[in-house]
């Protein structure tokens, strides 16, 4: 079953509110099988709120419409509903006494301008709004279900929740299934190389979506079929089983997190470049404080060599940004913190302080586990925020392919 | 002037990604003058979007399209540019070199399904990408520009920056000019209070915005006259002085760095319940090995005890989140790290381990600064992320403050 989804106001537009409603709605009417497969934000227009009801009715059986239901000038939603659907609204005595009794019980004379908020619909009916005077509007018209709702998203996502959900509950059949796969340390179009070998991507019963961000690549399958993407997962996952960190809404540090609780484990962190982000994301996991110990921000070379031990000439002979120091680094912390892992990160950032042997984008990564230390060397080329993500990323990585067998 | 967005994506909406890149293309746009009028988001599918381009450009004489430009099968933003202007694109192997060599460096082959990226168009032009493979492109037709750009958000702002805005600012006169006054420490109400009864802010030709965030309250100042945005921002300033910390895009860590700089001052942190967020905000910053020297992470009792000298009696009598502990906290990593300032915050972020007398968001932060330590207690009562962030923007508002006098 398909939906149109349309946002009114100019400060969706203007940029100064970000649209957190679409998303919101997106997710809840897709958690009950219905897909928006067209959105779109307009200004507060009756003329334009007319054109599109029509527009959105041709291509989904249902539209919904948020913003535009206040009771002042530039609210014309409600007015739009009435003229497209050619209802004559009528005056509701009873909504203005409630209306009237609220305002006064937070010390308030009701405005006149409010008594537009007490019109009711003949053709259609309310949806009664529990959190604000902005009361919602249904209607149906050639099969399609059409839905005002205020754009405040507290009241917006209760009216959604108590009335919208249940009517259209009961339109859905067989419902659209989403499995996130979650990857990292591998390009899109790698991973997608991989996968085309093992699966048919072009199923005709289930779609494939690659989603890029920068710290990795989701894989998104969608189906109406519980079994066949169980089928594709199965089929999918030993293909790319390295890189593949979880499902759904997991995120790193989270499955490190676990993994280290699961056996026992503690972790401490040395940061040169990163500057207290992998810290930061470590510690974002509620309950991290039962594997994770802390860590020293590293930022000069006297905090490597008093703190974590680097040898003077270790630095004088490869620089801060090397194998040898992070190693020393790893097993520097490891033995400060007395944990059984330490991991370490040195590179350089940028914009500045690359050198034609040491450009902006290296970054060492070391790890010591027990009395083994591992060290990788990346070249990145991001701007300087970038490239501390995703060197936390792959220190994250790091430890957790170290401990996948353990 | 108008411009219309249309934004591809599935992800979209469904939801699974909030669509962050529409407001920041309205913000910026606004910016020289160019008003978003309309927005469409919708799925990648090639005749859609050929549809939409037509659409868009009879309502705006900009359209700019973000998504669907990457390497694999559902990526077919290109193609339908390419459709819609009738052009015949032509492969360019100076990029695919260029590509290729990228990959190498980050150890890959390049596979052959990135070969869609390196074609370019003949009637347009090619918008380049400095931190993505996927480049952008540039047509006119019929006196309307058509921008498409990738979806990445790193790679789409720099690319608007770089490219889209210097074609676009020439396009405006007149255009509406905007300042923002950033401020921290005072809710949006007291802010609003304060500055109500020194001017007016229902300006005839000056509008004015209150923009409140987590972290502090934007004031944003629209006009089509510099000199009255100056007159309006000269009687602002002095009301609320304290409370601003600069202007525009400048951030709280960017201000805090400047100064420590101009003053020749170094600093040291030490973070319990931030993890590392703060040290990760602190080296955000281009630059900030000048004078910032690092931190330690302590996350655990033993860490403060043994790296910043807290003693265990302190512990044991007030414990890890009070007064008395981050005042020690500051002192020691002042003294560890041999720097003029010393900032330590330890707290309850939740959503575990409050207790009536300790609830979650009570959070301590401690500054030393010579032989003088200043502590602060806060009541936040927010989640976990927000209060690391709400700390983490206190702290440096701290030594802002402390600052700003000497």
């Amino acid at each position: 079953m398909k939906a149109g989804l349309l946002t009114i106001g100019n400060e969706l537009l203007s940029g100064f509110t970000v649209n957190t409603n679409a998303s919101w709605i997106g997710l809840k009417l897709g958690k009950i099988g219905i897909e928006i497969t067209v959105h779109h934000t307009i200004q507060d227009n009756k003329s334009k709120i007319i054109f599109e009801l029509e527009k959105l009715s041709e291509m989904a059986s249902t539209v919904i419409v948020t913003g535009g239901l206040g009771p002042t000038h530039d609210d014309v939603t409600a007015s739009a509903f009435y003229s497209y659907f050619e209802d004559s609204p009528i005056f509701d005595e009873n909504y203005w006494n409630d209306l009237t009794d609220r305002f006064s019980k937070i010390n308030y004379k009701i405005p006149d301008m409010n008594r537009n908020q007490a019109m009711k619909p003949e053709k259609g009916e309310v949806i009664q709004n529990e959190l604000g005077s902005a009361r919602g509007l249904y209607f149906k018209k050639g099969g399609c279900h059409f839905f005002a709702l205020p754009g405040v998203p507290k009241e917006m996502k209760a009216m959604l929740n108590n009335s919208v959900i249940p009517i259209l509950k009961n339109q859905v059949t067989n419902p659209l299934i989403t499995r996130t796969i979650r990857t990292t340390g591998i390009p899109e179009s790698a991973l997608a190389e991989k996968i085309n070998k093992n699966i048919n991507i072009h199923h005709s019963q289930c779609s494939v979506a690659f989603l890029p961000k920068l710290t990795g690549v989701d894989i998104r399958l969608f189906c109406r079929d519980i079994k066949i993407i169980q089928d594709m997962e199965e089929n999918l996952t030993p293909v790319i089983e390295k890189y593949v960190y979880g499902y759904d809404d997991v995120s790193l540090e989270e499955v490190v997190g676990n993994r280290l609780s699961e056996l026992g484990l503690t972790l401490a962190t040395a940061e040169s470049c990163t500057g207290g982000l992998l810290g930061h994301r470590i510690t974002g996991v509620s309950g991290s404080s039962n594997y994770y110990l802390g860590g020293i921000i590293s930022y000069n070379n006297e905090a490597k060599m008093e703190l974590l031990g680097v040898k003077k000439k270790t630095l004088e002979t490869f620089g801060a940004v090397s194998e040898e120091t992070v190693r020393e680094m790893a097993q520097g912390v490891q033995s400060l913190f007395k944990s059984d892992l330490g991991i370490s990160i040195s590179g350089i950032a940028g914009p500045t302080g690359g050198t034609p042997e040491k450009p902006v984008g290296l970054i060492y990564i070391g790890l010591s586990f027990g009395k083994e230390v591992a060290v990788k060397k990346f070249n990145f080329f991001h701007d300087r925020d970038s490239n501390k993500r995703i060197s936390s990323q792959v220190a994250l990585n790091m430890i957790r392919l170290a401990l996948k067998n353990e």
